[in-house]
């Protein structure tokens, strides 16, 4: 049996013992030298799952479809330079999800900063922005454990000392705040020094979690509200499968004065949800408006996809809103009366219990309004050209029962939005930053982490953007691509005062003449492709059955009539 | 004729106005919505030169690209969000290379940060560590220039001016100190509309240059220690052609005492230069280090690719050691003097005539050793198999007068160093951080901004990481790229302590089994392959013939041995 070999260097041991006492086990490195003591210490750890990636723009975003499926933190693991900072757009990404990450960048003792080293900058804290938490460790000044000056030593075991402190706080952070951590990790050379016996025994501080509390006074006045309010809309935003037990969706579901309103992303069923936000208040009156303003918002989970929601409750404000999340309440609406830091289940447990039903046609009036649109939406459809919009539909039709899905951003997942989903689907997008940027690596990295297949659905641009995903010998041989491809942004073509010039279709739309069939030859994709219903279908079909490679279906839609068909398809509900 | 449009926005039109003012024409352009008042304000403009390129990360490459060679501002303009992220890993290399550009990031207005609306993030003053200057602009209420309440009027003229003298600081910072600046400029809606005529005419803040001055003092204090130095060294790093007069360096040529520098990417040449430092003092006894060792060190140029010269200054370190740049001086050597604020030319001309030749032996005995040197190395390479050391010879070789080559990093640009490269080339590499990520899309951006036909030297991972390079309509017909493939990391193998382990190979080298072959396909690239010397002769002639559109040569070269050929090189100088 090969005996597993430690790096020569504490600090690198520190960091490995650390990250296996708190259970942190999937490990993504990019090459270089810098860091070659934490790629041995993980490499030669048999309990560590190890990725390599180059690219660390897809290497950062492969790790947070990781932490978004194990709900653990996954470490990044990159060079000294500018190598770090292509992790930004992730590491931005996953500190507005709530995903947890922890960031390992080798770096340069400190002296050799700003001196014209080559792949030196400034790591320090460089993501402030968007961190919960920057460590900055020492180096040691030497890495032998017996040293004979006495000073030397006492410098060591005080350095030793401060970054076990830092490791610990930084990786209790990610785990207990669930976000992204920053601990920037000074080597001095020789850094390919190995043992076959770790020379350090870390202190692991163990993670804090506080009790679920909430004040006796504030729970009675949120029971005095709800009980008197006839309207209550609770909306869920952003929100990972089998999180919410099925209980409390049962109870609300039985109060005619509540609604609720979900969205693809919110992975929650029930008959008499408000699924489609957009399709029923897409037309609304005021008068309608004012009819569906609420008494009393509650609303949990991420972010919310829909623009028309965020619009409407902006302007017909609730008395009371309410956001309940152990972390953080963002006050999205103008009206945040009280942020309950407490899990949702926490809080119907605590909650519900104390509430009864309420008469009130709330509910029933909403949900029959839902009836119409939903006949007038599929009237719609019935009639509709290959366009974007009926692709949608086609493909959510055909596509099997238990898949993960991974939507991109950004016409990808509203699009999503128009459809009433197969329950079985489990549904995820990058909607904390919303960006276009890493949609594809997000969706190998939740696909390996999990034994759901998985499929991403994609626009052109989204897809060409993280072409580098495609650059990694982890992707699943059951994984699957469908990329809508309008020949660029297709979502610019909806904007109000766009018009048919030429500097439209370059610098918003973007048009091109790109195909994926390329690049599914050079990174072993089985290339499908479809540019109308029937062939969709059969294409939608085909990809399924074939598990034994990743497969892509690249679906060509009229650039020219897509938005056209979408406007048209609101202006129906009038 | 077309009429020109405005954004109806004043902050718009400001920063248009403004950037026309300062000479700043060449503006890069990613696709979104918030930004649409830029985009609309700067494409309807007819002076100005703009880009569209989807992937930031590529668009921030190829605008320091352009800015290398015009040595005038670029601006990226770009929507809200983690696309601005994207910018990072080139402002960084910009900061440390000097490279002027100007970040114009569209935000969402500060009351709707942090409240989950979708792509928003803290974008404020986000490049802290690596940025010369952080403008946060304020959006105005309305765009209406004729508002009735003087309240509101007085407010939105004061922010104008706030947001006029902020530009106006940002771009004269980015001009006179040559570096990157951040202009985060946040808009309300509507984003779309337009005028036949701007409403604003911003006030230009002239930019101020301080003349060229050095104190008597300093002055008459280097000139006694030059004139009592009988070894002096001169030590060039990165610095563009055409930059140091040829007076000047004749001036040096001539003087015994002292010994040039000068390495590929110096972009200076003379006869008597040291012009491959590696070669020289690869195999130097201590005695020879002390024989070599300077009394005065001048230094110009940015970052010196040699690790050998910085290791041995760092340990024969000479008695005075000055930098000379009108901006910065990095104590690189941990012995730093003076730092002389005045560019090159301008020291030389207050200094070099103030100063005499002094006898010395200095120069002619390390001469005398070069001379050795080369006569190895030609004997050397002569039976060198075909590894990646004999590429670099056969291409340098071959490569036609009068090219700009792009070097990428890394052993790209240290193999270089190994040869006497063609006086006419003229030699660029991101060596600010000597990162891998943008070397494609940076020289593309060069290509397209002079005259002087273009290559890019590159290596496997640099080319597929910075793949979406290629996703750009502005590639010159005479582009050309020469890849050197050897399936990883091949600098990784040159390691000490490194093994073959499978760990190795996965986690350092990074193998893989990638081409370019689709990529050219797909990119509109014709490609060529090599794979022995007589191959790569005829390939590098054959991708200088065709001019009608881009090239790119592939070698493959053995991964196994290029590493023993590379060490038994330098082993062969003992």
């Amino acid at each position: 049996m090969k005996t597993r070999l430690y790096s020569k260097i504490p600090l690198a041991q520190t960091i490995v013992a650390l990250c296996q006492a708190k259970g942190i086990f999937h490990i993504v490195i990019s090459p270089g030298s810098r860091n070659a003591p934490l790629t041995i210490g993980f490499s030669e750890h048999p309990d560590m799952y190890c990725y390599s990636i180059v690219d660390e723009r897809c290497a950062a975003f492969f790790a947070l479809g990781i932490a978004q499926q194990i709900k653990k933190p996954v470490a990044l693991v990159c060079t000294s330079g500018s190598a770090l900072l292509n992790y930004y757009p992730a590491i931005s990404e996953a500190f507005y999800s709530d995903v947890p990450l922890v960031v390992l960048s080798a770096d340069r003792p400190i002296e050799r900063i700003d001196i014209g080293d080559g792949q030196t900058i400034r790591q320090k804290n460089v993501f402030e922005n968007h961190i919960l938490y920057s460590a900055n460790l020492y180096s040691e000044v030497v890495a032998e454990t017996k040293i004979k000056d006495i000073k030397i030593r006492q410098k060591q075991h005080e350095a030793q000392k401060h970054n076990e402190r830092e490791i610990n706080l930084a990786l209790n952070m990610a785990i207990a705040q669930s976000g992204p951590v920053h601990i920037n990790v000074p080597f001095y050379e020789p850094l390919y020094d190995k043992l076959q016996e770790p020379t350090i025994t870390p202190k692991n501080i163990p993670v804090e979690r506080p009790l679920p509390y909430i004040s006796d006074n504030l729970q009675s006045e949120m029971i005095s509200a709800w009980t008197q309010a006839k309207r209550k809309m609770v909306l869920i935003g952003v929100n990972a499968p089998e999180i919410i037990d099925q209980k409390w969706i049962e109870e609300l579901a039985n109060d005619p004065s509540v609604l609720v309103l979900s969205e693809t992303t919110s992975n929650i069923h029930h008959e008499t949800h408000i699924n489609c936000i957009d399709q029923l208040i897409t037309s609304l009156t005021q008068e309608e408006f004012s009819a569906l303003q609420p008494d009393v918002l509650l609303t949990f989970g991420g972010m919310v996809v829909s623009k028309r929601i965020k619009a409407f409750l902006r302007t017909y404000q609730p008395k009371s809103h309410w956001h309940i999340d152990s972390k953080k309440a963002f006050d999205t609406y103008f009206c945040l009366t009280d942020h309950v830091k407490l899990n949702p289940n926490d809080f119907f447990l605590r909650f519900l219990p104390q509430v009864k039903p309420i008469q009130s046609d709330f509910k029933s009036f909403w949900i029959s309004i839902r009836e119409e649109r939903r006949k007038k939406h599929k009237e719609y459809l019935e009639q509709t050209p290959f366009t974007d919009l009926k692709v949608f539909e086609t493909i959510f039709g055909v596509i099997p029962n238990g898949q993960m899905i991974q939507l991109s951003n950004s016409s990808t997942v509203r699009y999503a939005q128009l459809f009433s989903l197969n329950p079985s689907f489990k549904v995820f997008c990058n909607r904390g930053t919303s960006g276009i940027d890493g949609s594809t690596s997000t969706a190998i990295g939740a696909a390996i982490a999990t034994k759901t297949p998985t499929t991403l659905i994609t626009g052109d641009l989204s897809f060409f953007y993280d072409s580098n995903a495609l650059w990694n010998d982890h992707v699943p041989s059951n994984f699957k691509i469908i990329m809508i491809n309008n020949n660029g942004g297709g979502i610019f073509r909806i904007l109000p005062g766009k018009e048919e010039s030429s500097n439209f279709s370059k610098y918003f739309e973007t048009t091109h003449h790109l195909t994926a069939e390329h690049l599914c030859k050079m990174f072993g994709f089985e290339y499908h492709t479809a540019d109308n219903n029937e062939d969709l279908i059969r294409g939608v079909k085909e990809i399924y059955q074939n598990n034994n490679k990743p497969q892509l279906l690249e679906i060509f839609t009229p650039r020219k009539t897509n938005d056209s068909t979408l406007i048209d398809y609101f202006k129906y509900f009038i």
